[in-house]
């Protein structure tokens, strides 16, 4: 069967250009669609690099200014994996210039950012997506599978967290090349877009609307060395938030991130408490999903430990055999298969950036509570 | 060496009542003090229970009247381990007694009794102390040591949890032997009261002060039959609570306690986070100790699992051999070998009744935040 | 009920001493039996320490010659708690005097011995038993439970191992207090007398009989000071000992135990693998149960890690409540309440002395296949 | 700088194929060298197959006899990831036709086929490599680092295997298409050299040369349907093999693989003691490595459990960012890329041929001693 390009211009080469890059190189060797991705363009605006980049990973041509990738008629899709202060232009832009936008997350700096960046693709009528990439770590869609089949029952409790440690010392400066995240001009803001809006996408995707929360942020280093603007800098991020949520589905929530965490570099865990059933998952061990099931028998009922590496686990029938895991950068590759089915079948694939949206509503819910000092409800 | 005996007399005979006697009684062989714990009497208002409760004890006489163990003059020291709503009364009167007192957690049902009983203790001179017996877990003293020692540097984060599963089944009755938990009343509030209580106390404990805290209470099933008072009647105690906190040394907490987690039988788990160093414990594997260091050479750092069970762990020189655990009624024996201990040398064990003072005015915080949708400061 | 005494002379008071005056002195506050044991004397050859055990237990006499509680009317049951090379004498006399025996394991110090010591409680017809205390762990109860009632199916695996690494510095002498496990004319030999015994009892409890093995003993220190015979001697125990076994329902096995497994303080580990399940346990963390069913949905089949605190657990209804463990004392106090409830019933309580007999009967084999560098078949 | 291309002819198209291939495609994004691979042609003889297979991992040319493959000028390493009974013929020839050979484990059937082909290998001094992959999981990397900066000392024991359950359903036929690996002939033996071969390669490159083993094997199903020669048919592969063994350096071992552990895909488990430290290290959890170093202050030791996921861990830091952890296929990227390192320097990377017969000559002498029940020295 023919298959039809979907030909990329990716805006950003960091971290996150990297995930996407492999992404789209893998994932015809593991997951069939009528769409095939071609790295057509990478756009950066340090040329050097942007070179570099497209020489490693194979990518066509570079381009240094992100208007120029928007205005071609060689690309598809625009896929924005720069700084946070960038995604509103861009995807607004490209969906004006009739091209698919994918954007990392968080969508916008704030809510308004993202209602208008909704409104662009909508109006356009492009396909549309946001890398929430942990609903395809093959756990958490088993998660989201046994709960939609009713399998814990009434939910009592939601609980997750995301603890990093990577901004304890002191001397470490805001701003600039990886940094970016410590300068809430460009981040929008700290934790709670960076790691909160993950626990929130993937809390929401498994237990519904958040209704109202009761927040809590600190900024542990009050100052320091701005690599962009000079001179030490009071800081403006939160270093720290958390959160006491209620569902609309009547159950209680906490959430918690911190960059304060010594011991865990990237520890999200998530746990939903049913009335019949418990699930359990860590980020730090993406491939193991702990389960109870209060329907076992007494005597030998406890949880498992299951390790998500057979063929009937989702997206694992396209990978090895049982016993032998996959990691990080596979649920980029699952995302990019979603999406290419979402192409081929005319549906597209979740999250959209209205569903991202709604994560962007929480958390600005969070940051005003934590102002307010009393619950606020999401808009 | 001749040594003073030390006369209880135990009210109650439920399941603290025995992890109490088994203290008085297995103390003795493992710990030396100049005090002989002695079962003097035991008291209930079922005679018959009381009866088959001292013969299985060995406790030498028996009681059905309350009063009637503070009046005698064979007993040294009344110790409750009946129901919330008593703790006052008997309190009040064993001090007055001139009787020395222990008390079952928590103190009161609320602050208000908590501080009237403080005051007859400190006016009457006696010896004092509340059952907040995961202080003597050996990995929790040993946690109190290494942060007294600094090992963990500025505290930034402290998180507990205290997950149950019993109460989901709603055709359970409120009320009654083994069941005044639920009942209001008698118990003066629901989990806050019973289990966070005791997060509380350890974390004050560890971690210094809470100035503040923003609470969520809820009752998941609304109607229950009452053993007591008879018919299907409304639920009024917190199934759940949980809340975001404030510490006086600046760190964040977390702390949530339910009896609605399916999957978790006294799940309480407590982490603290430090710039230099983390700690992790849970009361379903009480015996170890998680521990990260960051001064560890980096390529080998990692958690380490200390199972507490060497001759240099706290209390654990008066059991087996190293790698052989103990258990749960363990801590209670560890806490009348430190009460023994204060008596012995005149200096009070921890937690005094004022110490457990500190506690209720936390919860009652709670319970107010949780009405009043706000922060609120903890008197 | 007037309860029946059981009188009890003990016979050693080191670590072994304890455990079990810690079990007669226990059992009846959470047992139900008509026999009541009581700590009647103790016997030691160093009178001050004999005096010093009796005080602290609350023993009531106290012997310097164990020949004399032999003689004493006054006792009913004598438990053998001294080194092995006093083992046979002992029991031997013991018996012909119409007493109940218990003794510690190994029984004797080789198969020749243990004969002697089943022939004379045979004849003499005497309750007797071997304090093979890991029978008694409730998880370990529970596997056998499951195992009986076909629940893995056709055995395939077993796998034991006991680790520890008490012994790895040079410097410590052999022989003498505490020391005499190193000294091969005491302890009969090193660690497959001590260590594999115990995962060699729990075996064929649990998987019937051994047909054949074939082993491999090191000593990995070839000379240490010898406390009692002065000066720097050869050392003849086995320091690590390991073992390949065929069982006769076909099923094959490894065995190991060594003192030199840095990191391990006693870390006795079981697998069985079974056609349809499979379960381990490990004594660091003895009051969990791992247990696999393949008979579970294959989606979220895994290794269940059962919490053995459960009223519906081997022993657990006894003790405290869901979630809160006990420890390794307990398993003592389990195997005199079998043993008492034996007496009570008139069958005797497992493992007697001709089934720690059957253990020789393996160390023999293993001892003897090091040594002939060839597959022994079990006599 | 320009690359050097590495035309590979790859033969074999089932899960090796597409381990291999994967390797080689992602290698060039994460890792840089001066040579550049390319997948020029795949080789199988069902030719619809090789052309799916080169479709989808974008191969540039078909065969469907290896000879042709073989004899190409345009092709410069061949890969062989075929079964077994075809790895001698097709080394050989390659040797001979002056092209560098990678082959899969084990290298030949015995210990006499990987003679020939070392002979072959070296007579035509081509670079050759075998995919004893596991060496490469960066946790095992780092523990061989540890190991030789002698951070353990003098080892005393090292033990491992390696469990599966596929084959625990009689009606499982042997033979043909995937199930090759029940058949003798075809695979030379069962786990012995499936599965003991990758423990045997990782101990000794870990410790160092086996002097002597003892072992054992069982064919539990001993009929199955046979795909190819039809019929029900005797298996003679061994089922289950384990065996004790002495390293030359005086340490002992337990080595145990069976394809009848209930519960267990891959789970290939290894452990090393030495006097200062240990290590453990488990497949199905193969981003974590266990250390335990006695050198820690005596209060908090305690198994630490690495997360290799930092930069300071071998090769992690080509990966993401600390936390997020990468998965099995992994280990073939980086094999690749030490191969070309190897090319890059001249210097041959490890393990060669002549390194994997070194692991045959062990597997033989375990198949012998099963025979013999005697001790076998290694050839």
């Amino acid at each position: 069967m023919a298959k039809k390009k979907l030909r990329v211009g990716l805006i950003g080469y960091g971290f996150m250009g990297r995930t996407h890059a492999n992404a789209y190189k893998s994932v015809g060797n593991f997951f069939e669609s009528g769409h095939e991705p071609e790295l057509t363009a990478v756009c950066a605006r340090d040329g050097t690099r942007a070179k570099a980049f497209a020489e490693q990973w194979g990518v066509k041509s570079v381009e240094t200014d992100w208007r120029k990738i928007v205005a071609r008629d060689d690309i598809d899709l625009i896929d924005i994996a720069s700084p946070n202060d960038t995604h509103e232009e861009i995807a607004i832009a490209a969906a004006n210039a009739g091209k698919m936008v994918a954007c990392e997350k968080p969508l916008g700096r704030n809510a308004a950012e993202s209602r208008a960046m909704v409104a662009a693709v909508e109006k356009a009528g492009v396909a549309n997506m946001v890398w929430y990439n942990y609903r395809r770590v093959p756990a958490v869609t088993l998660a989201k599978q046994l709960i939609d089949e009713g399998r814990l029952g009434r939910i009592f409790h939601y609980r997750a967290k995301f603890l990093q440690d990577w901004t304890i010392a002191s001397d470490l400066p805001q701003g600039g090349e990886g940094l970016w995240r410590l300068d809430k001009q460009v981040a929008g803001s700290g934790v709670t877009g960076d790691l909160l809006a993950h626990c929130i996408d993937t809390a929401m995707w498994l237990n519904g609307a958040i209704d109202s929360v009761s927040g809590m942020t600190e900024t542990f280093i009050k100052e320091r060395v701005h690599n962009v603007k000079g001179g030490v800098q009071k800081v403006t991020i939160d270093d720290a938030s958390a959160f006491l949520a209620r569902f609309a589905n009547g159950s209680l929530a906490t959430f918690e991130a911190t960059r304060y965490a010594r011991g865990h570099k990237a520890l999200y865990t998530l746990e939903i408490n049913g009335e019949h059933a418990s699930i359990f998952w860590d980020l730090h061990d993406l491939h193991r999903l702990e389960f109870f099931d209060h329907k076992d028998e007494g005597r030998t009922r406890g949880w498992r430990s299951v390790h998500i590496t057979d063929g009937d686990h989702p997206y694992m029938d396209r990978w090895w055999v049982p016993g032998l895991q996959i990691g990080y950068e596979h649920t980029f590759i699952h995302q990019v298969a979603d999406f290419l089915k979402g192409l081929d079948e005319g549906k597209p694939a979740a999250p959209t950036f209205r569903d991202a949206l709604a994560t962007d509503l929480v958390t600005d819910a969070v940051l005003k509570s934590a102002e307010t000092g009393r619950w606020e409800r999401v808009a």
